[in-house]
């Protein structure tokens, strides 16, 4: 198949819908993008790749970082990890403090917010102050890309905005989910949200996903093939907040999106993809991102159904 | 893949497991089987079957039989069917009011009660009074048996019992989500879940949804293809209540589950599966058929993922 | 005091409000009244006895009634009533099935519809057949008015559209706090609410809660002394729905308010109070009603606190 | 009628109750005191005093502080407080953040935490650095004693395991519902938790709320007539979290709580009340505290119903 083609057809397609959406506005650092930009990669197992529109452009990725400290808190913790966080759909918005209040300070997976400070209070507790490198290494590592970073501007804003994620994390530390010091896990946690990738640096970083845990291109296992699979699942069912179930309704793809504006996703076998554009559907997810990915199956044939 | 020698297998690994789970106790009409009864069977698009344990042994399928209703309403109003149910996994047990009350009567996908009711209304808006009759003639043509029906006793058992569906079914019509009469809507629900079939017929049935919605069999059109992909994709995500994210990710299979036992999967282009053990596991699905399905994924690598 | 002066003051001061609010439309016979009409009736624990405006005019009685059945009940239950439904404000609206649902069937109080409807099953488990007569027959003998009855059309209308009253009965029903068949008991709670008073009537009606349980003009023993404050009490927290806080706050009497437009208010060991006027505010308590208790207890300074 | 006998009496009654309930165990320092202590005093308008038990210990005053810094917001805001806070029962235990979030982070009174902490911004936001400093000069003011302090060492516990206050304020900022710096209203708000009193200085402080707003013993205006009747009745509908009705039914006072064994109850034109016994009920309510408020309204016949 054509995907050079297919991207092309995409990027007209979705021509009309780049007016549709907001930028996230929680934060005024987010606001400065521009919200015309779009971009789309494909990566294949055998490392072929096809790009369309600004592919070489920094974003903030923002929720996609809670696929990698999954990845990494999986392979450090196993089926423990659970005892911490669950990896069920949560039916609700992603910062909902109602069901956490419910379930004792468990949260529902690893792609909600509080799921993911979970998960970071996990790493925490093994890496310590070296945590944030150590996740920023396997990002490296995966994408085999070695400069990437993060934007100050950005964690700085999500810090002095992050009211709604400190209520998460004292809650759940009054549950006794937390066990590191609140203040250090929030800001590592924001640092991953404020990594800078592009669609092609993150198209590379989750093809592992796509090969059974094997970084196809580089013969590098970094993480099982069955973690593999269940990461994908929980992607599947997880990944896009309260429009997981629509997202697996359209695209019929194991994915992750960011508020940032992004979205990866993972064709099992076969090649991983990643998508952006910054204006947000209703759910926060990206929608002409979600649109183009929509495309792509409908296209291709290549839903996981 | 000797797909008989792997039924053998999982019915030897199985057998510490008939020990474990609990009947549905909530009729009494269900109480009324054998615990240590298993049945397993496998049915690929050529036509190929592999069968284990009881597979000719009548059951109650129950909830399975919201795939077909689901199925047959979406055939006849396409996403007009999305005004009156979403398609997005509830994250709550499968007869929560709660949800349903915060969302205006809309129940979040056609595999939780509410929504199968709301789906059985939509055929009766159509059919009538030959509602009943004409889901069990889908059930019998997807299948290619003629001979199946339901059971008298367990239909009344449900509807002097069915309180809390009653409830559902009030506050949906107070919601005015409900166009028919409710006694009337409740009674065609209830005989839908009194349907019995085998694991053998089960598996035929679903034969269509692992290949683009034509029965390979007799290469009839029971769905478009792209609705036989969605179905999948909300069997994944939705098919059994509150463990719908445990499923996928310990089975990694579209799937949907009874309370009287049965479980149906699909491997998409490949196969249906259906497996029987009447013990059911806490979130109420059947424990040894979610086990059997598990150990299949892992022995064959089979997984969506 | 010169509580006819008051009055007149008050019917003054309430006619700008009488264009605020709006009918209760959820049954058709509730709307076929004078939206302008307006009556207060104070009668004091020595039988002196003051009007104004229609107080002769029969309106539904509605939530009203729940007063007279929580009575009855405690009469024969005693503190065994309370295994069924709580004192407890329900800070929710008065139809939750929310709140029910996560507290196991068992209502706040006995003033919400679940409370009510709860009460009238305990009632039915005595009286049987008899239930509605017994209900109707203590409300006679408390105000001392042997005509009154109940309105055929609005009885037969609630029972038309009562859904959301079917979904408390059948998820209490569930719960296995209703004892009695649903149909039943639901009738009778809705041939309650239909019972048809003056302002006249139920000010008299509610004299032995401002006098210990004794009806000071005919000395009849109608409830214990600490039956009777204990209902005053509940009144006070539980007789508002949702603005029970509100009300409290600004009339400072226990009360209890009707859809039908009506409120009783208790001045302990001095007087009873109601008054009518069919426009309800946001919380479906009579907006002017609500105004002319709060003129009322400004002017007199007879507040409890 | 001779209240040194009654209160005699109830000493004598409540001895069985002492064994019961449990020491409040969240902090470590409220761990620190006799389970067995048991004071009660009683000031009646005209300055008689009756005590018993250990009526000059101090002991911390926990949420009884609410009825201060309220009383004080209310004196400077008026109505434009409950722009902020509510006055209805909460319907739901203390820290409830299930409701704050449905609620759009508006408490629902000022004597849940989150009301309080509420309160306390506005008091902030008016009195700066002060606003501790005006809170005990209001309390000494008000009870006429001039030593009351704070403890050091519960205020520090407080402030190190108060992570479900923090994830309430957070929250509440994310609505923006908290105008001051989150740490700087948390420190205030447990710095007046940690305030110790003793009984005698407790019912001397309330002593205003029993007399439309005026010190009876100084003849100081604390308040207007008008806000003083309506903070008893939110005393009286919200004063012990989910157990308020219950409160209201067994005692028929307005009243508040604190978890550190304290109640405070007001007669309207009569007296203030103070009881202290550390061991709580379920609810978090002083369990002897209750039941000798109990015994005093049965024994008097003073309740407000």
């Amino acid at each position: 198949m054509n995907y050079q083609n297919i991207l092309e057809e995409i990027q007209e397609e979705i021509k009309p819908f780049l007016e549709e959406g907001a930028l996230a506005d929680y934060i005024p650092a987010l606001e400065n993008v521009n919200g015309n930009d779009f971009a789309m990669s494909i990566i294949t197992l055998n490392g072929e790749e096809f790009h369309i529109g600004c592919s070489d452009k920094n974003f903030s990725i923002q929720s996609i970082s809670k696929v990698f400290t999954f990845t990494l808190a999986l392979q450090n913790y196993g089926r423990k990890l659970y005892e911490r966080v669950g990896h069920e759909p949560s039916g609700d918005p992603f910062n909902s403090l109602v069901q956490l209040e419910y379930e004792n300070g468990i949260p529902r997976n690893p792609f909600i917010n509080a799921g993911a400070i979970v998960t970071t209070d996990r790493l925490i507790s093994i890496y310590k102050d070296n945590t944030f490198h150590e996740v920023l290494k396997f990002i490296k590592n995966a994408s085999n890309y070695n400069t990437i970073g993060y934007d100050e501007e950005i964690f700085k804003s999500e810090l002095s905005h992050g009211f709604m994620n400190l209520a998460l994390i004292n809650m759940m530390k009054s549950f006794k989910n937390i066990d590191n010091e609140t203040n250090r896990v929030i800001e590592t946690y924001f640092k991953q949200c404020s990594i800078l990738m592009t669609t092609k640096q993150l198209a590379h970083a989750m093809l592992f996903l796509a090969n059974h845990g094997v970084n196809p291109l580089t013969n590098e296992v970094l993480v099982s093939e069955s973690k593999a699979k269940r990461i994908n699942s929980v992607m599947l069912t997880c990944g896009h907040y309260d429009a997981s179930g629509d997202f697996a309704y359209r695209v019929g793809l194991p994915g992750k999106s960011g508020v940032g504006g992004g979205i990866v996703a993972i064709v099992p076998k076969k090649m991983a993809i990643c998508v952006y554009s910054p204006k947000l559907n209703k759910q926060g997810n990206s929608l002409v991102g979600t649109k183009a990915l929509e495309l792509f199956t409908t296209k291709t044939g290549l839903s996981i159904f």
